[in-house]
């Protein structure tokens, strides 16, 4: 046996990004006076909000005097701010969650990637396909390889079927990366009832829940009954807030969700979420809590929903054009991406290669979300509202297409 | 079997440090007026330097504005920082380390324990001890049950002997928490030669280089030659710049460290880390990775040595005292660490307690980091300089030792 962890071995080579970011500079290269417009990977672009500006400013003052200063903080994240958390997130929709249910982090990517450490290798795992990689790459390193998928097409209205076999691990996104679209509290209890049937957990992603517009759609998967004895929920305050380059989120484990191990021994997965941060993690710099904070105020969330506003415009504006120009267009009304369908005949790696080349505009071939993916490319409506609308003209004038 | 990760159930029931705080909490609330003083848990107490600070504040200033804002930064860290890394803590030391050989992170707690994931369950680990105890928590939740043990006690000078049988993992912590003792170059090398000739993986851990004032000791673990073909280097701006509540470190995985799997493929340690981080981690704070920079110009150079000054006056205070009233104190030379043999006769545990009711000082007791540190208790310089001197005023009065 070697040394090292022998399931890297099977990952695909390079991560989908790294390989459009490799593209987008050669063209940049060979175009230096071509201005691309980038739609592909979904980094915002608008400032943080003014409240979590001047709270980070404040607790950067904090930090410079003894008597003010804070060291380590609890792992788990500071109580003022798991407190906001609770009452606005969960109690303001009717769901009671306990502070201690919530574990503050660096940011939903991690998360999602370390919580595989609390599951035994020989669990079957099942993801929507397409599907945001991660799900998939952290759980190939973590030697779990019996993977179910749930196509989400158009052909289903990209409403996943319940798994044929039985899986124990089941991750379902929603708002949904990379498709936009939604699942209503119905759809969303089949999965809760599976899990519930078959003591299965789910990760339940819910890092757009900002995005949603229509009233009837759930934010948290535990707006529907039982889902505490069977879902953990990641949320991120990335996109909500423009939290990307300051790295904050969090994720929620009900005590109630309970696992009997292999000695009889009921095991709460909140005890063993706590033990493993407690061990693996020191907690999140007291000054990005603190701005995490800060959107909780009434002041933050007129600010945040500015923002998410700003990028469900540019998602409105260019689903609405796409569609004039006779794509067929996905998701957009409760998420900040949008599906576009292909042209027939064309792969999303030759649609990409072809808008960049040609457009000189950067999409997200789906195939790189998996096999279902195949024939769409993801479009984000994060970028600044005029990219958005020069993109669209370039996309009018295409000669190509 | 269960779909939990069943390694968990092997961990000891709780972390150390919540043992102390709860012990702690309850005779504060016992003795709500008699003030405690803490020389427990080595968490520092001067605030940010000011070099940071102001870095801190002109970046937070950045995020507020649509043309300086940024969004997600590299996984690894921005350049600036990792060519201030390279520049200041490795080639003024007269090391060369490339800069895609540094990864920064969110500390080096964090990187301690997720490094495991690059390495197969059935490698045998070897871990000083003493030792801190998330070296041997997060291998035990990797499935690593195989451990060798390298006692460090006053009979061997806080020297390890290299292992008796086989090791592939080996963790070494210099200058060393808990003991506070340090290894020489040639002490180093022996582990180096040992790693060359075994092909095993050494884990450095230089969180407390910053505290060594021998100009013979080493910093880094590169300072020996071959060390670049065998050892990750986990560094932390913790202690160094008092970032306990910031969150920032980095680790060193050298491109010579090259590993042959099973199908005799060479796979870089490196390259394996590196899709670690970009799938399971999304970089650090922007506003903290310049606060970081900071500390590496010369004035950020200056503070950090001011701070670090104060913290090693506080040891060099209480090791000359307690060692006039009769105590055997080692470490507190090169590290902020005092390790302190208790009057024969008692436990670590014993000899906590019985400072903790008699003197309200707070210590940590040896047994804690491994059967070895039986019969000490560990004393943190990090505390105030009054409280220092507070908590020898009342070890010098005390009546039942």
């Amino acid at each position: 046996m070697s040394l090292i962890n022998e399931n890297f071995l099977r990952l695909h080579k390079s991560y989908l990004f790294s390989d459009i970011a490799r593209k987008v500079k050669d063209f940049k290269e060979k175009n230096p006076d071509i201005r691309v417009v980038s739609l592909g990977i979904g980094d915002v672009t608008r400032p943080l909000p003014a409240s979590a500006i001047t709270a980070m400013h404040k607790a950067v003052d904090e930090m410079c005097r003894a008597e003010t200063f804070r060291g380590y903080g609890p792992e788990q994240g500071y109580d003022f701010l798991r407190k906001a958390i609770v009452k606005t997130d969960f109690i303001e929709r009717g769901v009671t969650i306990d502070i201690d249910e919530v574990f503050v982090s660096d940011g939903a990517k991690s998360d999602c990637g370390n919580i595989g450490d609390l599951f035994n290798a020989d669990c079957k795992v099942g993801f929507t396909d397409p599907v945001y990689p991660v799900y998939v790459d952290s759980n190939i390193m973590g030697g779990r390889f019996a993977i179910s998928h749930f196509p989400v097409t158009s052909e289903n209205d990209f409403v996943p079927s319940l798994p044929s076999e039985k899986t124990d691990l089941i991750y379902l996104c929603y708002p949904n990366n990379p498709t936009g679209t939604v699942l209503t509290g119905e759809q969303l209890k089949k999965w809760v009832e599976y899990a519930l049937e078959h003591k299965s957990v789910i990760l339940f992603d819910a890092a757009y829940e900002a995005y949603i517009r229509q009233p009837d759609i759930p934010h948290s998967i535990y707006e529907i009954d039982g889902a505490k004895k069977v879902a953990i929920e990641l949320r991120s305050f990335s996109k909500t807030a423009g939290f990307t380059g300051v790295r904050c989120g969090y994720t929620v484990v009900p005590k109630e969700l309970v696992i009997t191990a292999d000695n009889g021994t009921k095991i709460g997965l909140n005890q063993l979420w706590n033990r493993r941060q407690c061990t693996k993690f020191n907690g999140v710099s007291y000054i990005t809590q603190r701005a995490a904070e800060a959107i909780y105020t009434p002041q933050g969330q007129a600010e945040i929903r500015e923002t998410t506003d700003y990028y469900m415009n540019n998602a409105n504006y260019m689903k609405q054009e796409l569609t004039n120009m006779g794509y067929n267009v996905y998701g957009g009304k409760n998420a900040p991406y949008l599906w576009l369908k292909v042209p027939q005949g064309e792969t999303s790696w030759s649609f990409f290669d072809r808008m960049l080349h040609e457009l000189a505009i950067v999409t997200t071939p789906g195939a790189g979300f998996g096999p279902n993916g195949e024939g769409y490319v993801r479009i984000t409506s994060f970028g600044k509202k005029e990219d958005c609308i020069e993109a669209i003209n370039r996309i009018k004038n295409w000669k190509n297409i």
